[in-house]
């Protein structure tokens, strides 16, 4: 197995994550790791708690990505706990692995006190192997004993895979002049196997909101953060992300309508964790050295716009210029094209680092290649690109593709 | 500048390109190269002849590609002179591009003796340089002063960029008695800048075909040939793919129907033609070192099984695993999943190198992984995967993702 260096781009450390009021956690190991380090996590919700969820989009889910898809749509997000495990994503695993998922989630129910379509699942880790749906009775009974509001650090490090570094992020505010918080973590890493390193986001909060609600704010925000990022364009069986809103301390009824002028600055903080966590898994992409933002403008719509920085953020040509250190802005251009979306070449504008480099369907003629390329040997690279159509825009975030991504995925099981 | 290793994955030596009767060719120096090589080819058909072209979906198209295709759609495939110059792509070049590509058949008509309606073009090199159309004159001049049937060799490698080798391929059939060539060259491996390695097809043969016809026949054959390949899943703004068919010695009107039993067997030599160029370019992807072989079969339809093949053929993850000479096969399963195509999760089936690996949703009972390794190891690789819907099949070509792609694409300007 290839070492694991922690990434250039990581975090000076883990943040502080406040709790949430009406969240309790616990992790510990279980056996569905190899090496002896935390591989299951619990979250318990308070009564009353909500909870939402976004999926891969994955034509060949893993077993618990279908039950809690299917949870959701029973109990309409009446969820009392979250588990996860890591090292076994009990992805391919046949008729064998719904079992271990129905399992798993009746060992949750018996522990908690609620029925089994209150608990939600996550799985990462080796696909095609069975996973042994006894492992977790006895771990979460566990966990359940020495639930806290506090051990953040502990859950974002219980469902790491490859990743080097645990993943949180926390924001404050008021809804009706109560405190509400938003804590979330996160793991992900490019996709590598046989740890898919799986995207997992689960984000937390006080504030009360209906099911409707908050899948709605859900779904709007993983678009602008998870599903914003590529590392290498690949898609995990197993991508999951919940959000959970447990209502206590607040005081007031669920709020229903996303639009609703209370959720205001809560709605910018809930943006800011999720997508805060998305960022921090670009930067621990395997290999990566770069952080780059692409800012697309000028699209046919924001939709269009997506899919114009998705091709250019998992433009092989694109990232490994960025590894290179090179302005290549001529690949950006073909990145562009290759979106099929409407672009208008001769009114295509790319700015490297803020420096104006093409214009009307050609490079500018004050373009300084000295500037672009001081520009890419930073470690953040920004680029934006005005594709000349109409007013759609979107950001996306990527990194570059080095050596040790090939070193990552090509030894990883030599 | 990286240095640039023949790949081995190169064939012996370039295949022996019969003459096709109504075809002749040159190339030489014109300068658009930073070094002296051969740069510019024209190929002159025979009066009578017709051309069918199929182009890059980019949508930012170069100013050769927008030129070709109104061309053709103008004369009906009526033509007379196919110039292509390698170096300098014309792509992003705004009004400026268009003006020397006009420049450029302006010239060869004058020296061919045609109008600038009869003549296709094609670029392949730096992109957002400006080209110069006067540089196209003399040289054509001094082609057209030597044009012989038999410089296939000559005409392959002046448009190669980073090719490491010139690409042909030739086959003999009959039509109603007569003998009918065969011949084709290529270029491409993978798309790098400055030279953005486009892709570049042009298959010539004297049978005798209805504009109509060749175009049909064009377009399905690069679906099953140049667009089931992927070195990086990067499209060019340049790539193009002509035939040029002369209906020299043929002493029959030209067929219209594709259809006709009497293009039985050209059709076989045909598609073999251009099945054995698109292979020559996934063999010259850039640091491959395996070639692979993606049968999908059971999808919805063809369209989807294609849209599977590809997604398969441009994973990194799949590439990188392949280059490790290790038999991931879970990761073939992401990336079937992430197609977007109906897949049977709990049907599918795998084979690597023959040996059935996963079988019902999970692996195979007698799965050896062993002999998987053991065929990773050789430098054919052939994966085939059944999605058990329907009876949709494809299959394309890819290569390995290496550390030299890497170094290739990263260190190409530095």
């Amino acid at each position: 197995m290839a070492e694991i260096k922690l990434s250039p781009l990581a975090p000076a450390g883990f943040p502080n994550l406040l709790p949430v009021p009406g969240v309790e956690m616990g992790a510990v190991y279980a056996g569905f790791r190899k090496r002896e380090r935390p591989d299951l996590l619990m979250a318990v919700l308070a009564e009353g708690s909500v909870a939402a969820g976004c999926f891969t989009r994955s034509k060949a889910p893993a077993a618990p990505v279908d039950w809690s898809r299917a949870v959701l749509e029973k109990s309409q997000g009446k969820v009392r706990a979250i588990v996860t495990n890591a090292g076994n994503a009990n992805a391919f695993t046949g008729e064998k692995g719904m079992k271990a998922a129905v399992k798993s989630a009746e060992a949750t129910a018996k522990i908690v006190g609620c029925t089994t379509d209150e608990v939600l699942l996550a799985s990462t880790g080796v696909i095609g192997v069975p996973l042994n749906g006894d492992l977790f009775e006895k771990p979460l009974a566990r966990i359940h004993a020495g639930l806290s509001g506090a051990l953040w650090r502990d859950a974002a490090q219980a469902i790491m895979t490859t990743d080097t570094y645990p993943k949180g992020s926390c924001r404050v505010t008021h809804i009706d002049g109560r405190t509400v918080v938003i804590s979330g973590i996160a793991k992900g890493s490019g996709m590598i196997a046989p740890d898919m390193a799986t995207m997992l986001g689960f984000v937390f909060t006080n504030a009360a909101l209906t099911y409707n609600c908050l899948q709605k704010l859900l779904r709007e925000n993983t678009d602008l953060s998870f599903n914003s990022i590529t590392v290498d364009g690949d898609t995990s069986t197993n991508d999951t992300v919940f959000a959970a809103a447990t209502g206590v301390n607040m005081g007031h009824d669920p709020i229903d309508d996303p639009d609703d002028p209370r959720l205001k600055d809560f709605r910018v903080k809930f943006n800011e964790v999720m997508v805060e966590l998305a960022q921090l898994i670009v930067k621990d992409g395997e290999g990566a050295t770069k952080f780059v933002t692409i800012d697309i403008e000028g699209a046919e719509n924001d939709e269009a716009a997506h899919k114009i920085g998705m091709s250019v953020a998992n433009s092989p040509l694109v990232k490994t210029a960025i590894a290179g250190e090179d302005a290549n802005w001529g690949r950006l251009v073909a990145a562009v094209g290759k979106a099929g979306e409407k672009a208008e070449r001769d009114k295509l504008q790319i700015w490297i680092g803020g420096q104006h480099v093409a214009m009307k369907g050609a490079v500018h003629p004050n373009y300084s290649e000295e500037q672009a390329t001081a520009h890419m040997k930073t470690q953040n690279i920004d680029i934006r690109i005005d594709v000349g159509v109409a007013d759609g825009k979107a950001r996306v975030w990527t990194c570059d593709l080095t050596y040790d991504y090939i070193r990552i995925n090509a030894d990883y099981r030599s």
